[in-house]
């Protein structure tokens, strides 16, 4: 006789549009906000929970609190960050590791005092390393782990898409691989736009000029730094509606595909070292259901191989700082 | 300084469940509901209305009319056919054309006595045979008329192919083209399933039995029987759902690429006689802004040209019905 | 680890529009249908889950099944009814009861089965006797067991006022009191538009003709006959979506007060003889949380005292069938 | 043939929570973000139009823009402020006239060039005084104008109260009224409870400690500095979802009666100076379609005339800095 409950760990720029998508959705009845820093927490909680008495809004328990409510929390999800305010934020996500590591091991750390039920859903960066050591480090089920990963590159990479060819994103059935980051790459492939294949998308759009991979790789990665630029050191509404997206998936039990990242252990793709990244999973009620390990042509390998030594590069980082 | 108008032509079943989707979507400031039975519609209308004063609800203005309701409409639906009962509905769509033609034209004889501004989406059956009429016989801008066709069908293949992998059919990439009934043939050359074409699925699913083109196809056309059957001579939820979900992609402008029924004049595909049938079309604000005329394989061009022999039969029956 | 589950039972023209409510909301990852009519609900569990392929549905699991499928589910909401057709549909609800009473009780012989946990939302008519049935010839927690009540006459009462006056009904606060039908009446002594009482409404709105009490009695009432008329014999949008609202209070423990039908047996308002009948409730995940006993003048007195006497009378009868 | 179109004045912290909202919703086909840095602006809308690709955003077109973007808009919500940092922001919202009269004058000097049509929704505090700018000096129609005022204040009241007594913000009725800011206050003598006027819950509710009128009002504005200093000089979520609650009455006519602030200029309650607060109007296509003057109790009135003596005084010195 309990209502669906979402605890958001980290009360920033990303926790807080975690909360606007979260208190707009139907799929809570309770949500809590947790940050080390007590008044932030306190304060973002506070303004959602006033809006409850907006026509629109259905009445939600929004509220700060401790680790304790990730107790009977159905989905947790962890935007927490290494502050760097006055310091810029180093745009390259592996960097932040070094802070990053001992912030998402006091999470897990808290996290497993409670629970071992809910569904972890990481929006920390650099995502790949953050989503493996929590699978890696703690007695945590492992399908109950993953992290955003490449959901919002690849809702971009379907929106530079659909953009370039006038259509809707949603037209676009594609999704981006590996680390979510600099070598995030896209599985073109695999990518139609009304059923359309990429390789033929001059014959049914003669007046668009094409794109290569490389410009649409490039393009796809460098959107993100241009939204990280433009609001200095800052991309949130984006990732927030990705991880919201994620946790309607899981309490739906739909089964959707996303790319999510999930840790690697097993010699998939040949990696003979372990690692996480990016690929399709399917996603239910029980948290990632799946792994659709879908082949790669060999750009797409090449590229892969490149993503993975990046993240394998960042986790080595994240051991060596325990 | 208007609200978004919709008109619904046609209070029976599906006119109900129209109503019901966009007496809940936030598309719409006034709804008209017009029907030759004026008690009906006023009935309709009204229960919508009372409902207006629910908290989830928004404060629509829903009530019945006369055909200048369209006047003023941004979106009109035609959901009007003919009422068999006591007798049974004729399961064959083309049959409906005996008397359907003449509810159409009566329907479009008053249409453009108010406005040639609408979108109008037909769902009166037989889809292909009413858009067809309602182009070619009349003056209106041809853009602005569709029928929606293929849109439920490709919703079951979607479905069909989702349940059957034990995935969200949305993470499928697909649609039906041709007819609107019989003679619908899923366009599996084009479908994925998380980017993996539907010829590679049982590499990815081998504990799924795979199913044939001709077994999906009879399925996904059966189906649309089984609910026939099992409620008595009647399809009205997905139906009028489709509709709402066509008429949200055009208001919104959105440029979605949905299967929707247009006509054909040209000569496109090679046929030698005018026709109207599903294609993918791009969806937005001017009504069918593009028609995606996808290349087809040889099992599906066979069906395309069984489905076109049937709509073309149909067609003729209707002209010669004027 | 379970996706919240509601379960229809009875699949009519009430059954089907709670149906497209409760699959558009984001309550529930799965819908089971119920009906004796094993086809009807069939069918129209299969029209919805066809639908699901659609860009703006969730993948719901929306099937059939038997009452097995109460087990798992949080709610239950009950829309049977006596197919009375090709005979017309008795008008006054309370004629209903001679049928309803076996009816509801073999659905409650069932739900007892395999449940004492689900949310019971009853939409069946005569609605008050039906929970008084529900609640007094079975051990289920009372808590647990509302009917819809006068949650619908109340929105078509502020739907009266709203549309009267001009404004929101959502702006009018107030509500039906006493039976879900001929005997309902306006608590008027409670009800305020925009902040003002009805009785100083014709000082802000002096354009407007005043309406008295027993005018928006007989209104609110006869306005259900229009929809029933019109409708032959049905009146089905408006009740489904009252019954999802309440079902949305529960499900988000939002302590929502709405005039929901509960039974009265302990001498409340000085009767002497046990009833059921609406009054404002406050609802959350237990269901019927605390009940509003509002004082009422003397014409609201006179009222509730006829309105219990018709209810009492329907329950005598109930009591005498079995 | 146009989609309906928001352009949003200012691209902060409030800015980008209505940028969320506004995406959200399914009001509008486009949405244009105006900043005079412009960088700003351009990653506000990037990072929204990024999340076009996810399953459940529909494909709307956002970007930034010039002031040329508000000639073809429905709706221009106004949140741009002077930006204090790395200076505290002024708790004192009328002391914030100082920076923002010279913003709102160059804003409304710009929107006059492009257009006469939109209603125009300002957030930018102080609220009043904003409302009575841009009215009292341009020459834009007068109903099309109004600021948030008392919307968030009232929600924020329903929010206490529900709170305070255990029932859903939604089921308490009722408004603040008077200045956005240290003075506004609670019109007691109208709020209800579930049809319970204010004085009469401790009737109902004994288990409840009572709340004085003092307490509630101190209560109220103190609440919301409890969230400005959290949010170390901030409150974002609940405005902007309050100015879109408003947009979406006005765009789908709604007739909704909120507490939004409009000039006085005609003596009303009785004040020989123009000013400008909130009182309940009824906000439809036409924007402030009807004010409702309601008559105060000895306790409101001393509270209102305190309240415009404040606002009058922010109204000379915004004029003073012509």
């Amino acid at each position: 006789m309990k209502t669906q409950k979402l605890a958001v760990i980290g009360a920033g720029h990303v926790g807080s549009h975690v909360l606007a998508y979260a208190a707009s959705s139907e799929l809570f009845g309770e949500i809590a906000v947790i940050d080390p820093r007590d008044k932030i927490a306190y304060g973002e909680a506070l303004d959602q929970d006033h809006a409850t008495g907006l026509i629109s809004r259905r009445n939600i328990n929004i509220h700060s609190g401790g680790y304790e409510e990730v107790a009977d929390a159905d989905i947790v999800i962890v935007s927490a960050t290494h502050v760097y305010a006055p310091d810029p934020v180093p745009a390259d996500r592996q960097e932040l590791i070094k802070n990053n590591a001992a912030i998402i091991r006091e999470i897990m750390d808290n996290i497993v005092k409670y629970t071992r039920d809910a569904i972890l859903i990481f929006i920390t960066n650099p995502a790949d390393t953050v989503a493996y050591i929590a699978c890696n480090e703690y007695d945590y089920p492992t399908q109950q782990i993953l992290s955003t990963g490449c959901m919002l590159d690849s809702s971009r990479l379907r929106h530079l898409i659909g953009r370039h060819y006038g259509v809707d994103p949603k037209s676009v059935s594609g999704y981006m691989m590996g680390e979510h980051g600099y070598t995030a790459f896209p599985v073109l492939s695999r990518l139609t736009v009304g059923g359309i294949p990429f390789d033929q998308l001059a014959e049914y759009f003669p007046e668009v000029e094409p794109l290569s991979p490389d410009q649409i790789t490039e393009h796809v990665v460098q959107t993100a730094y241009e939204v990280f630029d433009a609001k200095v050191g800052v991309t949130n509404a984006g990732v927030a509606e990705s991880a919201i997206e994620v946790a309607r998936a899981i309490l739906l039990d739909e089964k959707a595909i996303y790319p999510v990242a999930v840790p690697f252990v097993d010699g998939e793709y040949g990696f003979d070292k372990p690692s996480a990244f990016s690929v399709p999973c399917v996603l239910g009620r029980n948290g990632v259901e799946r792994r659709l390990t879908v082949s790669l042509n060999d750009w797409e390998t090449k590229k892969l191989n490149i993503s993975v030594a990046s993240i394998q590069a960042s986790i080595e980082l994240a051991e060596s700082l325990k």
